[in-house]
C-alpha cells in the first residue's frame, strides 16, 4: 500500500469554529479583540486535541463549543444576550454526520453548557428536540449541569438589552448593530476516521420575545451534518430557517455536485440575501475542504487544517 | 395563443391533504372510517373552495388544516393526543412557497387552531418559530383564539395515554401501534397563479415528555414549500428531523432533477427507513404533479386534482 493511499484512507483531521457573524471592527477595542482571539484559540486547542488523540469529530465539536460557551465574549452560554423579559434563553444543537443522529435544545435558562444537553438529548433520549422547562427537567434526569440564571448575567449584555429596548420604543431597531441579531458559536470537524460532526450554540437575538427560536437549534437550518458535509451557521435566524440553510448547502454538495465552497457561497451570499437576511456559515466536507463565507462586516472564526496550525480571523480577507 | 399555452400559464389548482400515517385497518370500524372520510372531504371542500374562487394556496392550506384541527378524529387541534403530563401540547407550521415566508409554533396548550397561530407568526411577527407560553402570549396580542385546555380532551385520547403509560412501565412501548408515534394533519396546494404552500399541525406523540418537539413545526423537516415544491409530512418525527425530510425532497427535485414522486419515494421509502423510522408525506410540484408515499400500513389522505373531484383513501393502492 503506498503512503498516498494510506493518507487517503486516514484523512488528517480538520476543525473549524466560529464565534458569530455581524461583528463590526469599530465596536471592538484591540484589547477585546485579543481576548476574543485567545478564546477562539483555546476552543481550537480543546477540539483539535481530541482529534489529534484519535477522538471523534463529535467529541471535538462538543469540546470546542463548550470553551466558547464558557467564554463571556460570545453570545452563547456564559456570554448569552438577554431576551425581552431580561432573561438569558439558550439554544443549541449537535449532529453526528456518520449516523445522522442529532440532538437539540431550545429556550433553556439554567443549563451551563447547552451543547452538552443537546448531546445528551441525542444520546440518552429517544427524541431529537426538547424545549423549555421540559428540556431542563430532562437535564436533571441525566445529570447535565444546571446553574443559577445569574451565572449568565454580564453587564455588557444587560446594557445591550437596554439599548435594544430604547431602540424599540423609538422604533429604530434597524439602527442596531447586526451583532444584535446573530451572535452564535459553532464548530464543524472531520476526524481521522473520516467522520464529520457539527454543533452550534446561542443566546439568540437581544430583546427576543414570545419564546422565539432561531436557526441554531433547528436541525437543517443552523446545524447539520451527514457523511459528506457538515455546517454550523451564524445567520439572522429567521432567514436561515426559511432557506433551511445548512441542509441546503449539503444538498447542493450531494446533488448539484458543487464544492462545499461553492455551495456555502450560493446560500450565504445569494439565497439568504435575496430574502433580505444576512450572516455566515462554516462548512466542511469529508475530504477536509472547508469554507467560511459571510456577508456581514466580520465573522469571528478559527481553523486548524492539515498543517496542524491554529488560525483565527475576524474581517474579510484575513 | 393556443389553448395549451393558456393552460400552462394558468395551472388548474390542486389540493392534497393528509390525516396521519400509521393507521391500521383492523383498529378502525367501518363507522369510524366513514366519519374520518367525511372530515377529509370537508377539509378538501374548504380548501378547494378557496382555490376555485381564485384564492391563494396559502389560504387553501390554512382552511383545509383548520377543518382537520376541528375534527376529533385526527391528532391535531381538537383530537390531539396527550403528553406524559396529561396535557395536550400542540405544534404547527405553515410556509408560503412563492416568498418562502414561514411561521411555526410548538408546545402550545390553549390555541384552538395552531395553524392559524403559525400563520400569524409568519405574517404579524418578525420571527419564524415561537414556542410555549411565549407563543401563547403572542397569540393574545394578535387575537388568535385561545380555549380552555379541556377543549382538547377526548376520552379516546385519554385512554391511549393510559395505554402508553402502562406500556412504558412494562417496557413494551415498541408494541404500541405506530399511530401512537405519528398522527398529524397537513395540506399542500397549488393555486391558479402557480403558487405553492404547505401546512402541518399535530399533537405529537402520545406520552411525549420533556417539551419534545417533532418534525411538524420544524421548517424543512415536516413542513416546507418553495417556488417549485411543497411537502407536508406525517412521519416518526425524530427521523423526519434527522433527514430534514421535506427540504430534502424539494432539494432532490431542484438539484437531482428528480420528479416529485421519485424524490418523495427516495426519502420516505429508502432514507428514513434506513435510519429506522417510518411515516409518509404529501408532496406537490408547481406543475400539479403530486405523490403520497408512506411505508406504514395506512395513511389517511385526500386530493382534488385537475378533474376537480374529491378523492379520499386510507390503505396502500386505494
Amino acid at each position: 500500500m503506498s503512503s498516498a493511499t494510506v493518507t487517503a484512507a486516514a484523512p488528517r483531521p480538520v476543525l473549524v469554529i466560529h464565534g458569530g457573524a455581524g461583528v463590526i471592527s469599530r465596536d471592538l477595542t484591540p484589547e477585546r479583540r485579543r481576548l476574543v482571539e485567545a478564546d477562539l484559540r483555546a476552543a481550537l486547542d480543546a477540539g483539535y486535541g481530541v482529534l489529534k488523540a484519535g477522538g471523534s469529530s463529535l467529541d471535538a465539536v462538543s469540546r470546542a463549543v463548550v470553551v466558547l460557551e464558557d467564554s463571556p465574549w460570545f453570545n452563547a452560554g456564559r456570554g448569552a444576550v438577554f431576551n425581552h423579559d431580561g432573561r438569558n434563553e439558550l439554544d443549541a444543537a449537535i449532529m453526528d454526520g456518520s449516523t445522522r443522529r442529532a440532538g437539540s435544545v431550545a429556550g433553556v435558562h439554567r443549563v451551563k453548557n447547552p451543547v452538552l444537553l443537546a448531546r445528551a438529548v441525542m444520546e440518552r433520549s429517544p427524541h431529537v428536540m426538547l424545549v423549555g422547562d421540559g428540556a431542563e427537567a430532562f437535564a436533571q434526569t441525566v445529570g447535565v449541569t444546571l446553574v443559577d440564571p445569574s451565572y449568565f448575567r454580564t453587564e455588557e449584555r444587560w446594557q445591550q438589552l437596554q439599548q435594544a429596548l430604547q431602540a424599540e420604543v423609538a422604533k429604530q431597531e434597524a439602527a442596531l448593530p447586526p451583532a444584535f441579531r446573530h451572535g452564535t458559536v459553532g464548530a464543524v470537524a472531520l476526524d481521522a476516521q473520516g467522520r464529520l460532526a457539527a454543533a452550534t450554540s446561542t443566546g439568540g437575538m437581544t430583546n427576543k420575545r414570545w419564546g422565539r427560536i432561531g436557526d441554531a437549534p433547528v436541525i437543517g437550518a443552523g446545524t447539520y451534518a451527514d457523511a459528506r458535509c457538515a455546517v454550523s451557521a451564524t445567520g439572522w435566524g429567521e432567514f436561515y430557517i426559511r432557506t433551511v440553510a445548512a441542509r441546503s448547502i449539503c444538498a447542493r454538495v450531494a446533488w448539484k455536485k458543487e464544492s462545499v465552497a461553492a455551495a456555502a457561497q450560493a446560500v450565504v451570499m445569494d439565497d439568504v440575501p435575496a430574502l433580505g437576511g444576512d450572516g455566515g456559515v462554516i462548512a466542511l466536507d469529508a475530504h477536509g475542504n472547508f469554507a467560511m463565507p459571510f456577508n456581514t462586516e466580520g465573522m469571528f472564526r478559527g481553523w486548524i487544517d492539515r498543517d496542524g496550525k491554529a488560525h483565527v480571523a475576524m474581517l474579510k480577507g484575513e
